[in-house]
Parts: structure tokens; C-alpha cells; sequence
């Protein structure tokens, strides 16, 4: 006997026919003998149609009163989801963020989940009911609603995992797994069996949207094992503990067999949404950097790649840095008020960062020597760098973007022997 | 300054344009000096959505997970309203059912309300916020969510309304108060400036689709001043304290003015929603009579008007009786196997059932003969009666209704001198 956290999106929620199909899946884990929790966000579009009702109602809301409103789309796909397990035989009941609680910090419509109390909820585990948990809601220490912000679901699935100190936390999503790169960019992109959180972070957070970034790093803290798979396979898959999706894990559990199979690097991700912005003839003194990035640190502007060219001799340098393509619009009216003191301002949309991710870089040399050859030979520009221990990004012009990544895959070695 | 609840419908709260408006009419008794609670429906046409997600996922639903899946719709629109208030400079907050707690019984989807704590409610109106309450929602013992059941909304408005003492509990509604009978086929009815409970529950529940029933019991219990008002009247109407609504008060507060101009009889009402069941020659002896009516009660089903005729020569004797027609095919089922021993059952679902209602009735002989005299005149034939100490009730034929609700309406002296 396990304890598992299950957590469907939004596709598998949307409406009653998939919902009994989700329930047929819960069906079966239980009837493996594990205690189940399950973690459910609001039927696809919910979400967008409840926000919208906000919005409209005052483009200033109140992020309380927003949250009491967005909550209510998980709180109806839990409800139904009981319904449905009940019907086939499987007792089950709905916990509400209050209910459990799930306690959370008051900053609404982005909380922070703090404790989640499990007395009822490992009571109600033990007498074999599964708990249907309603993800991206909680409760603040006033008793008010708060929600964690888009995506949350996952992040209440690993904090839920945690509390009930589950064996696994399966994610339920429209890929089955993590690939080594977009298997539309590459058909030959294998499916990696486990990845180590640190990778996970690094892939999720440069553009492989298969999980919340926010909710891998909690599970990397509290130490849980996630599990990608795909909701969409048949009834008669085999049971989620040998379903050949992508094991999210420590570093510890790499074991032998990973580390003879594993290539150097682990993934390749892409991201098209980066805005490159360069201030011309920034004066080269003490300060002038801070002058840039501590009013866009300020607005709550997220600045990603920079690069500081060499002085010109007149005394003043160039500095090019990334920013959030939405955010490009604030920056700009953010650094044109700022007293910055540079000669001009140029931007470019038109840009994408491509980056090679691997715990096993750590311990080889020439990772990104073999990034820039392989790019240069293709006639790549290569206009910013940032690297970490285990990621090496750059900034190329957005056309390349499909191209850029093929061509890394293959001198990784990372292309399959067939195509998927 | 007073205390005053201000109730809307679904059709008032029907997408931000009109919860923008509602928004608006708050304002105006915020800005009279109004300390104001507003009770909301969900969206129209939400509930209906959210009940056919719960029968589709499964027909035996469990009403504590319907109820958690219906009170979303309410817990929307409260959020919604804070948000339009909140956007025109009014201060609100929302207060769900399990916030204030509105204690309820853990009878889900049909739960009656206990208590209603005002410690925070208070704190908060006396502060200038407006309290934004959804209606139809509660929280069982357990702390589980709980409904009222259907148009539950008018009950929570009046038991909040009694928890803070409010001066009058003014319910808009998509018709601008109570009138004599129904103008659509009386157009010279007349609009009633006050009811008294007792008339507003006789009308209520023979067919004058106003108010829920249980929402004027408990007012009439807990003595809250309920004035139906309408929702569409423009901004620059009258407030509510001048509005020409109907206001339903205590036998006491219908003045001297009131008495000079009431009728005897205050209003006329129809009902179409009866069947009419007669079991022919049942044994006339003790018992008889319970054998029929006590499987019925144990069934749940309301049995209304009953007429026992005269016994047969040969020891038996006819039973006559009307349940609600949606009650019918259930009903034979019962009748059929249980042990009375008819000899033959016939039912009719073309009748309706005319009332006349009235607290000066009390005080006056003749108006039920004044009733039998006009129907007769006009050939109309009398299948049953009941009576009470304010309503005389017929059963006709169903194509004879709009007849009978007009010659009635005549013969009362109700018709006003110009037509609606």
C-alpha cells in the first residue's frame, strides 16, 4: 500500500465524460490498495471565463474579491469529481482549500502555500476515501479565499504530496512526459525517464512548459517525487507506478543504469517570449548598472540575460539585457524615466534563447565550446550568453530559433533511432 | 441611518452589465446613510448548468457534493458584485456562507438555517462596508457547504435581515410588487401597497410565483418587513423607502388608511400544477381514510384539497383529492400497492385550483357563497373546495381558469379603474 497525490488539468476536467474517465484511473489506483488524493484544477476555459467576469467588472480589482471568484472553478470540478467516483463505487468526498485548510499567505491571487493541516485528511485517507482536492485555492490567516495563481494546480499537488507524505505526486498532463527537446522542432527527441529537479527547473523555467517552474522547486524542497504522464491514455494502460512517463527525482536517485545511458546533456529548450533591450553609451562608472536594474527590480520587471560589452574608449559602455516580451512596453517607459544618463535605447522582440541543460555538464569541460561551434558552423549569431552550473542559454535572432535547436540535439547525441 | 438588506435575483445579476446596475442602486442607499447587507443569486441560468453537471455525472448524485458544486454560482456573483461596488467607490467585501458561518442543518440541498453569527457581519456594516452575502449557501455542523434548495436565495435574505435586525429586507424581482391576481390575465389587477404574511402566504403558495413560501414563513416568524420591489426601474427612480412596492407586514402594521381602502378580499390566485385523483368506492368504515393518505405521506407527497362524499347505500363511499402534478405518476404507484381496496381510480391533471384570499374575510360572512354564486353563474362547474380562515380555494375544470380568475376579480370589487 501507497499513498499517491494524482492531479488532473484542465483538459481532463473538461466536462462530465472525462471526468468519469479520470475517475476510472483513480478507480484503478485504488484498487491497487493505494490511498489517493486527488488535486483538480477548473474545467478548461473555466479559469479564462471567471477572470474575464473580473476583469470586466473593474480592470482594478480587488485580488480578494478575485480570488473568491476564480476559486469557485475547482471548487466545482472537485465536487464533480466525488460525484462521479461515488457513481462507480469508489467513496470519496471534497476537501476545500478552508476545509482542510490549506493555509496560505494573504497575497491574493499569488499566496504562498504555507501548512496544510493533515489530521483530517490522513483520518479521512485511512477509512479509504479518496480526497478530491480542489488545486490553486487556499485559505489566508483572516479565513479569506486566496489562489496561487495560474498554473497553481500543480504547486497544491507537490505541497498536498508533501503534507501527506505521499510515495509520488503523478501529474496528469496533455504530454506524456519530458522530452529532450519540443518533438515538433525534433521528431527524434526522446522521452526522458527521469530528470533530476535541478534539470526540471532549468527546462521549465527556459520555455518546456510541461510543468509549473513554482512547483518544482517546492518539490525539490520537500523532496517529493513527481511523476508526467499523459491523461489521454486508454483504460487499459498499465498502472501509473509502470507507466513509462518522466520520473522528476533528486539527484541521489540517478542510479547506476541513468548514469551509463545518460548522455551529457539532458534536454534542449527554447524560448521565444524574451525582449532584448540595449542601452547605447551607459556612462562606465561606479553605480550606472545599479541605475538600470534596481528601478526595473522596482516595477517587478524580471531581468534575465546581461551583458556588459567592453568600456569605449570615450568612457561609457553598452548594456544589453533580456526582459519578459510583455513586460517590454513598462521597461522602456521604466528605464526612459529613470536617470540612467544613456545615449540611446534600442530594443528588439525579434529574439530567442536556446538553452542546453544537463547535471552532467558539471563534471565535462566543452559543453559550451561544442554550443558555440555547433551554432557558428550554421552561421548563428550569437548576441547574449548566461550560463549556470547546469545550463548554458543564448540569445539568437528568433528565425533560427527551430534551426538552433536541431542542430544542437545531434551534437549532443541526443536524437533517437527513430522518429516519434 | 438604518439597517436595511437589499436581495436580487438571477435574472439582476445576469452577466457585469447588470451587476453593474445593481451596483449602482447599493450606491444610491449607501449614500442615503443605509447601513446595507445585498443577498445575490448566481448568474441565470448558472444554477440550471451546475445541477446538470452534477444529474450528468451522476443521477444518485450525493447532495453534500451537489451542494459543494451549486454553491459555486452564488460564491461568483458575491465576489462580482464586491468587485463593481468596490470599482464606483463603495467599500465591500464578500462573505461566503462558511465566512460569517450561516449555520444550517446537514440536510444538503435542501438544509434549513440556524444560526447566522453577526460578530464580523456587525463589525464590518458599522464600519461602512456593504456585506455582500450569496444567497441559497450555508455551512452544516460538520462544516461541510450546504444549500437551501431551490430559490433558497429569498430565505437567506430574510434570515439575515432577522440576524441584524434590519429595518425592511427589500427583494427585487422581475415584477414590481404583489398584485391582486395576475395582470397578464387580468390587466385591470391592481398593485398592492401592503400584505399582510398570512395573504402573502396564501398567495404564495397557490400559484403567485413572487416569493419562495419559506422565505415569508420564516419573515413572518421572525417579523422582517419584506418589500418586493421591481429590478428594472432606472437609475433616477424613487429610493426604496418611497418606492411603490408591495410590502408584506404584520397584521398590526396594516394602518387605518389601509383598512378604509381594503377590500375584503385581497388578492386572487390559480394554480395549474394539480392533479386530481378519485378513488371510487372505497369501504366506508374507520381507517379507510388513512390506509389512502398515510403511504402517501410516508411517499413525501403533499396532498392538497380532499373531498370524502357521501357514503353509497352499499357501504362505501368516494374519495377525491389533488397532489401535485409533477407528484402523479408517483402517486398511482403508491395508491396501487398499497391495500385500500377501491374499486377504481380515475385522475385528472386539466383542473386548476382558484383562491381567493384575504384577512378581511375573517370578519365577514357570505364571501365564499359570493365566490360559489359568481363561478355558478357563469356555468363554471366545482369539483372540490377547501377553505382556511383567509383563503377560499375551488377546483375547476383547467380550461375555465382565466374566466374564473376574472369574474372572481370583478365580483370582489378588485378591478382597478384603468387598465396596467
Amino acid at each position: 500500500m501507497a499513498r499517491i497525490v494524482m492531479k488532473f488539468g484542465g483538459t481532463s476536467m473538461a466536462g462530465i465524460e472525462r471526468i468519469r474517465s479520470v475517475a476510472q484511473r483513480v478507480k484503478r489506483e485504488v484498487a491497487a490498495g493505494n490511498q489517493v488524493a486527488v488535486v483538480v484544477s477548473a474545467m478548461a476555459g473555466e479559469t479564462d471565463r471567471l477572470v474575464g467576469f473580473c476583469r470586466e467588472a473593474s480592470p482594478l480589482y480587488d485580488p480578494a474579491e478575485y480570488d473568491v471568484v476564480v476559486a469557485a472553478g475547482e471548487q466545482i470540478t472537485s465536487g464533480l469529481l466525488a460525484i462521479a467516483l461515488q457513481a462507480i463505487g469508489v467513496p470519496a468526498r471534497s476537501w476545500l482549500g478552508w476545509q482542510l485548510p490549506i493555509a496560505t499567505s494573504d497575497a491574493h491571487s499569488r499566496a504562498r502555500i504555507g501548512d496544510i493541516d493533515t489530521v483530517a485528511l490522513d483520518a479521512s485517507l485511512t477509512a479509504g476515501h479518496v480526497a478530491v482536492i480542489p488545486g490553486f485555492q487556499g485559505v489566508d490567516p483572516d479565513g479569506r479565499v486566496t489562489t496561487l495563481g495560474r498554473g497553481g494546480s500543480d504547486t497544491s499537488a507537490v505541497a498536498v504530496a508533501a503534507a501527506m507524505k505521499a510515495e509520488r505526486c503523478d501529474i496528469y498532463t496533455d504530454v506524456d512526459g519530458v522530452y529532450t527537446t519540443d518533438p515538433r522542432i525534433v521528431p527524434r527527441a526522446r522521452k526522458l525517464g527521469r530528470v533530476t529537479y535541478e534539470e526540471m527547473l532549468e527546462l521549465a523555467s527556459v520555455g518546456a512548459k510541461v510543468l509549473q517552474t513554482r512547483s518544482v522547486g517546492l518539490a525539490m524542497k520537500e523532496k517529493v517525487r513527481v511523476q508526467v504522464l499523459s491523461s489521454f491514455t486508454g483504460d487499459d494502460a498499465p498502472m501509473a507506478d509502470t507507466l513509462p512517463g518522466t520520473m522528476i527525482v533528486g539527484e541521489d536517485e540517478i542510479g547506476e543504469n541513468d548514469t551509463v545511458e545518460r548522455q551529457l546533456i539532458t534536454g534542449i529548450a527554447h524560448d521565444k517570449n524574451e525582449a532584448k533591450i540595449t542601452l547605447v553609451s551607459v556612462p562606465d562608472r561606479p553605480g550606472s548598472v545599479g541605475s538600470i536594474f534596481t528601478p526595473l527590480a522596482a516595477a517587478g520587471i524580471n531581468v534575465d540575460m546581461i551583458v556588459q560589452n567592453v568600456a569605449h574608449s570615450a568612457g561609457s559602455t553598452d548594456v544589453t539585457f533580456t526582459v519578459p516580451a510583455a513586460d517590454l512596453p513598462r521597461s522602456l517607459e521604466v528605464l526612459n524615466g529613470a536617470d540612467i544618463g544613456f545615449e540611446k535605447l534600442v530594443h528588439d522582440t525579434r529574439v530567442a534563447k536556446v538553452s542546453v541543460v544537463g547535471v552532467g555538464m558539471r563534471s565535462h569541460a566543452g559543453v559550451a565550446a561544442t554550443m558555440f561551434e555547433t551554432l557558428g558552423a550554421r552561421g548563428i549569431n550569437i548576441q547574449a550568453i548566461t550560463t549556470s552550473e547546469i545550463k548554458v542559454s543564448v540569445l539568437i535572432e528568433e528565425d533560427y530559433t527551430e534551426l538552433a535547436v536541431r542542430v544542437l540535439h545531434t551534437a549532443y547525441g541526443l536524437d533517437s533511432e527513430v522518429a516519434a
